[in-house]
């Protein structure tokens, strides 16, 4: 049987999806995209849609399935929506009232599912030119908060940005803007630098989701806009039914990193 | 009065809007980015975002507006979508049956924007590095052809792809690739460098909007996705109703060409 380790990514997808990895995916596959999700019904897809045209930073989209399909096939070939993240999470009229595996169980007809670019792709970059990323030398989830930035509204969607923060050294600071920069697809360029109570952030060592990680002397914490964005925007405006992927359970897809640059 | 030549875009806006300037756009406000329209019934406005999300080099879009209204408010302000662009087409079950300076009185409550950006943005890249646009200079509109290119389907909208060129000398090519494809706002990178047959233009001579340009020795035609293309996906699907722009009478923008880039 494949070690998930040395598998390919559809290897990886089968692994997962056989229920057998349902833990983070931090690390694997690298060299390859991996996605957060929000899955709405038809009826709330439009604004979605839109509302991820109009914030591209936090909604990088790599696919947008066609209604009541369960399977991806620009981002990935032989992708079960439902079934290839290792834990979802679904949300009823905003409230978070379950954590799965697999829903495949739950799936309607109406559904849409957007498949949106994941920070570990400017990560790997990051690492490939030296600069250390702390959560991943503390085994930690990455610090997410919430900030008092408002998304760009889209008829009903409307919600505070997520960002996701990493400590970097000064003197590396330039070299992380250009390089996650040149990766517009998958979030690009910082969109805040220092103080975190510009952006409302009142506590840096209490992250909103993920892990807290240490700041050390002359290093500055960087801010990039975050995948975890949908569920704020759910949980503010509260539609009926979505399903999204569990912090850090992502999909790996058969998209290369380099191929999402420019 | 404002003369259109030292306007600045918004006097550029309301003097089209008043009907004094019913002309191509080409050259106006320097600077400042020019846009394609299309106009779509809601009914079909889904399935052409999903188009465009999927399609984002002959897509680029600048802004999609709220269903009904006839206001732009994202690349720029005061800006009357049924009145600031110099002449407009109307399409009824694919065939288009006028050219109008104005369509307010053809408004609807169920109407969607969709503002698309415009290869003028990385022209005035590519001559303020010395490359010639040779339908500039020649006084004439830009060639744009008919390819057998499939853009990416989604749901109802389907079709081939339209590309503008340029014939550039073979050693500005390299250069012409870079600058444009650091503003993947408005089209980006070239989608084809060379023999023309490949991608179905069977004669370079006769384009299929716009008008012929000599090409000299040591030149190569370079081929750029043209935001005409959502004419050719309306010729080809043939929705009930849709407004596009008339080719070359474009919308001048708040938006700064610089502010595309990245």
């Amino acid at each position: 049987m494949t070690d998930i380790y040395n598998a390919t990514p559809l290897e990886a997808r089968h692994i997962i999806r056989r229920g057998e990895w349902d833990k983070p995916t931090s690390g694997l596959c690298p060299g390859y995209a991996q996605a957060n999700l929000i899955v709405l019904p038809k009826e709330q897809a439009y604004d979605f849609l839109l509302f991820a045209q109009r914030n591209p930073k936090p909604c990088p989209l790599l696919e947008v399935t066609e209604v009541g399909s369960r399977w991806a096939n620009i981002c990935a070939t032989d992708c079960d929506i439902a079934n290839d993240f290792p834990r979802y999470r679904v949300y009823r009229n905003g409230v978070m009232t379950e954590e799965l595996t697999s829903v495949e169980h739950l799936w309607r007809d109406d559904l849409v599912s957007f498949v949106i670019g994941c920070s570990f792709s400017f990560e790997s970059e990051l690492i490939e030119a030296g600069i250390e990323m702390r959560h991943n030398t503390m085994g930690r989830n990455v610090s997410m908060y919430m900030t008092n930035i408002d998304c760009k509204p889209a008829g009903m969607m409307k919600g505070k940005m997520v960002v996701s923060m990493r400590p970097i050294p000064y003197d590396q600071i330039v070299k992380s803007v250009q390089l996650s920069g040149a990766i517009p697809k998958v979030h690009g360029a910082p969109i805040h630098i220092g103080d975190p109570a510009v952006i409302g952030i009142k506590d840096i060592s209490t992250p909103d989701f993920g892990e807290p990680v240490d700041i050390y002397p002359g290093e500055v914490p960087v801010f990039w806009a975050c995948g975890v964005t949908p569920q704020s925007i759910v949980m503010n405006v509260k539609p009926e039914f979505a399903i999204t992927h569990a912090p850090g359970c992502m999909l790996i897809t058969d998209t290369k990193n380099v191929n999402l640059k420019g």
